[in-house]
């Protein structure tokens, strides 16, 4: 007997990212050891990505490697966890063409780097159907200090990073909808919100300003309208944002000239992998400042108030109604 | 705005099975916290199981939630760590049926209550193929104490726990092959082979003799003679294993003395989840009698020899061919 296919398989593609890490014992055992520095605990996420749902069949293999790792670190970013490691169950439909794997965790490794986690283990195998891949992130913060989605209390401010539309305006102008053509959105907006939707950057650059700075904070991955009345709800609470005040992703601006109900339907759709959170309004100032010192533009949406559910209002005090409430995986609508 | 049904679901199915579990935040996070105790490290491991690979689409629902968590805590027994929680991404092609749903936590409640862990995250989502469940297991040891896979040295005796063949020997009665109808299981052989198929039993009750007399170990999910080979494999050894030592299930014996090679298939098909180890032999008693302390059989089956390789000898030294190898998820015949 020689070393079976999944072992060759894992060996040739896998056991690399697994290198400088003890605990992952090159990928040769069942399981992987872990420990976290005194004083620390560990934050656990798991998630999966499937082909068709979250990614196109004719994305390069290299962008879904990074998407991969990039959309569950970003779960880590929004807790103030620095991220550490990683599982992977891949399930794929055929014996994977060499070149394909050999791109794919090449993007995989590309996202270590710049994430800084490690694979330590994972499960591969093969069956009919699409290709899917589950990943569980794994992260560290100080003992009791993972910063927690449901912490709004009403009078806090209400506080995303970076650009929203992006994701959702790359993935409309890739798959060239009727509308899409219409928007006019320039060649630079253009490959910019493409390389969002394929490449998101988690704000890992936030962790001090949350973890010192933030009462409340989760990730954008259903769209922000869904995702803030969901972290809000937790608490019994809601929102009221300045329509004026969404940071718009490049080209995002120019559709809501043209059609504002496509422009919100894009901040709405998801995936941009921003972080939300909320701040008391004490703590305002030191939570931009060490924003700026992590590298990350936050901007100040509304408030946290008393009753649930999320209001969007124009600068005439008009509430605007959001057509899309975002992505969700049971709702049969 | 209310509650969306991906929330609604979680709380009602899976909330209550992340109860008592501070770090779990009622799976109202998105990622859950966990810190060892002093002194020790955590040990993960990621694995799926597929409607139609690992379990039958008229599985009760019971029985695959139990069959879920037992497979991935067979692993943490293997390494001698005590399992304290777990994640899960579902992915089910349409709404589950509310009773599906309810009888599936059930299981998965009944085996937390057994192997003493809980649920602290995961995911939900549906998509088209069939049901796929990836569960994250987390266990936890003295630090540094995890029992390897690769540690045999030749001289060591080679061991395993409980009895072997019984789960296959559950799946052939119940799929009706020709073969299995006229092996002339008695009734009392078919059920608890069948058992065995359905509701496997981690070896936990080993965790002692393994953490403190064992020299590597393994859980069996892919067959005796493949897991075997693999384990000695990583540090360049063999076995070599006596055909009248293995300790057959109820139902195998009956099998072998009717038909050897087909006994041999049902060694080597996998899913018993027992565990194999080497001991170095001046361990030998400690490591049986923790064993027995355990609660936990064990039988010596042969030796670590310096080449690689698995030999199955008879009681005349011949030496037996094992027709199939076990499951290979990318071999290609």
């Amino acid at each position: 007997m020689t070393a079976s296919g999944e072992e060759k398989f894992i060996g040739l593609y896998l056991a690399p990212l697994a290198e400088g890490f003890p605990g992952a014992f090159g990928l040769t055992d069942d399981c992987a050891e872990l420990e976290p520095l005194p004083g620390h605990s560990l934050i656990l996420k798991t998630d999966r990505i499937v082909e068709g749902v979250h990614f196109l069949s004719d994305d390069a293999p290299e962008d879904l490697g990074w998407k991969l790792l990039a959309v569950n670190v970003s779960d880590l970013a929004a807790k103030a966890a620095r991220p550490i490691a990683y599982l992977m169950a891949l399930t794929v439909p055929e014996k994977p063409e060499p070149e394909w794997m050999r791109r794919f965790a090449q993007g995989l490794g590309e996202a270590q780097n710049a994430f800084g986690c490690v694979l330590i283990g994972g499960d591969t195998d093969r069956r009919p159907g699409p290709l899917s891949i589950a990943v569980t992130v794994i992260g560290e913060v100080r003992s009791g200090r993972m910063v927690r989605r449901g912490g709004a209390r009403a009078g806090d401010l209400v506080y995303v990073s970076g650009h929203l539309g992006g994701a959702a305006l790359g993935l409309a102008l890739r798959l060239r909808t009727p509308a899409a053509k219409q928007w006019g959105v320039s060649q630079d907006d253009s490959a910019a919100a493409l390389a969002r939707y394929l490449r998101p950057a988690p704000k890992i650059g936030l962790r001090a300003a949350l973890a010192n700075h933030a009462r409340s904070a989760m990730d954008i991955s259903d769209g922000l309208i869904k995702d803030l009345d969901r972290m809000c709800r937790l608490t019994g609470t809601g929102a009221r944002i300045d329509l004026s005040r969404l940071p718009l992703a490049g080209g995002v601006a120019t559709v809501m000239q043209q059609d504002q109900a496509a422009g919100l339907r894009l901040i709405s759709a998801g995936d941009d992998y921003e972080i939300l959170a909320t701040v008391a309004p004490e703590n305002a100032a030191s939570f931009e400042t060490a924003a700026a010192r992590g590298g990350v533009g936050v901007t100040r949406l509304g408030n946290v108030v008393g009753a649930e559910g999320v209001i969007v209002a124009d600068a005439f005090e008009n509430t605007i109604a959001i057509e899309t409430a975002g992505y969700d995986h049971f709702d049969d609508n």
